[in-house]
């Protein structure tokens, strides 16, 4: 099989994305193969907001079907690949739309929400962010651990800080992951994860994307797409080849303004981190450049098997632990 | 001067009541020669479940302004004072009323709010209550106390954690309370505060109102009022005769339900504590008993001057300091 025929065979998982939603992405998301990906709706919003959002996204969904479908199971998935469609699954960023009501963990579920990250950067009701000292999860959050537990949410703990991350670990009774993160054995960075935190999530049944966000590699904007494989080798070093996937943390269509928003808590409060220039690796700027990932794997040296693997049945795997379906 | 004349003479502030609030406690507030009260419109409510509370609140004061009035500053508690009626003073118990928005603490100030509890029992935003295992001061806690600094807002401690009271103390720019509390000295409770806690926010200006609260007290419901009064005592020997006031957490009207609301983690999850039977020491049951704490602490061989300051005056010092006004 050639690159392209691989990747055009391959269940395609894109762990995060948080690009700006409209038909242009869409057709992107088709260009580069993506079979489903894991949408940000929520990251500094409440529970009004994110349903609005969700209620937009559903519309746009609806609007677009020719190009996507919703998912909320991993049949879904494998319909989405049989008829040509990228799966949109819906993604928080921060359990704070969760508000204080254990209720709306199922709520959310029922509106098609499979994954949600406990903090985002800073401290919630739930535990705290990697931007600020961490005082780990709290008696809430193990409330609301179990929950997501009970009704087949993951918990996502990339931007979740180093304590609250590995109660997360101890506490949940079905894998956990880091939808999208970066090795800081390439770079320190506080939204990197040492070796021993990728070790310790493996341990325990739980799963890492890796991202390929320019300001936490090495590199930084000068990166590559090889650059990239690395970086999901290093991890995979550490994680195995069945607890490792994709997570690009892609951010297109999206202006100043919205960076802005991400890097201030609650969206406009103190400033956390300030990113600089984002340009994505030479070779996947976009997400319709997704078969270059698969080339460049195979060029380096992996079988078809494990490009397999991490380009996304590992993904769809977690996810039906998760689910149940 | 009697004690019945000097109790009527004097200003007397309680520096918390969390009781049901309708006519007959305001009788029974003016029974007990109450001055001014800082009474809870909001223990785990949100923003506009709090708005609502406040609503009603000031048209329960405007339909019974023969016995009541708002109070927004010392003057007004002075007016209170002269027109025989008592002052009303919003507070929460729970600083998760500003939910996400810094904002909010200037919209409730405008609203009559004049002192917020940062946390109750458990973690919020802002830092962690003294039921779980605590944290600290969130980053995003450190602006809403400079913000309740700008603004004039006191902030309370009563139901913080250790590690969080500690940093508020630390952090604010105006003197900060514990506006009811018991000492641990006298019995270990997740509730007292040690002697080193009452030292600590005394030696940083700060202030401390003593409670009676059943539960908290060494004799629990068989207390007499000279046990409260012991338990003064023996606050005062550690923060001074300045530095001390009255916060009775006074609760009368309210039933079983509301104590199950006060008691569970977000009015409605976990469990955090149980109180039992609640009954109020004998001499001070109801508010209307007000009275006897002055007789009782002159009956103890305090001056006139050391009363005064007890039940009210040092309290309305430290408002002016915090309000300005």
């Amino acid at each position: 099989m050639s690159p392209a025929e691989l990747h055009a065979d391959s269940i395609v998982i894109d762990g995060l994305i948080i690009a700006k939603w409209n038909r242009e992405l869409f057709e992107d998301m088709r260009k580069g193969g993506l079979t489903a990906a894991n949408c940000t709706v929520s990251v500094w919003e409440g529970f009004q907001a994110t349903v609005n959002n969700i209620a937009a996204s559903q519309k746009l969904i609806r609007d677009n079907s020719d190009l996507v479908m919703p998912v909320r199971t991993t049949a879904d998935i494998r319909k989405a690949k049989e008829l040509g469609k990228t799966g949109i699954l819906f993604g928080f960023q921060n359990a704070h739309a969760f508000e204080d009501q254990i209720g709306y963990v199922e709520v959310f579920k029922q509106l098609g929400v499979g994954i949600v990250q406990m903090c985002y950067n800073t401290q919630n009701l739930v535990g705290t962010g990697c931007y600020e000292r961490d005082g780990g999860l709290s008696g809430f959050g193990r409330e609301i651990v179990a929950e997501m537990n009970r009704v087949g949410v993951m918990c996502d703990l990339s931007h979740v800080g180093s304590k609250t991350s590995e109660e997360v670990i101890l506490e949940s009774k079905k894998p956990v992951c880091y939808s999208h993160c970066l090795p800081s054995g390439l770079k320190e960075h506080p939204r990197n994860k040492s070796d021993e935190e990728l070790k310790f999530i493996a341990d325990h049944g739980g799963f890492v994307g890796v991202t390929m966000f320019a300001p936490f590699l090495a590199k930084g904007i000068d990166s590559t797409i090889d650059d990239y494989a690395e970086a999901i080798e290093y991890t995979m070093n550490i994680v195995g080849e069945d607890s490792i996937g994709i997570g690009t943390d892609f951010t297109q269509g999206h202006g100043q303004d919205f960076f802005e928003y991400l890097t201030h808590d609650k969206g406009y409060a103190r400033r956390l981190t300030n990113f600089g220039k984002i340009i994505n690796p030479l070779g996947i700027r976009t997400v319709g450049e997704f078969p270059n990932l698969t080339e460049t794997l195979l060029k380096r040296g992996h079988s078809e098997r494990v490009v397999r693997k991490i380009m996304g049945e590992n993904w769809v795997n977690v996810l039906k632990d998760v689910w149940g379906e």
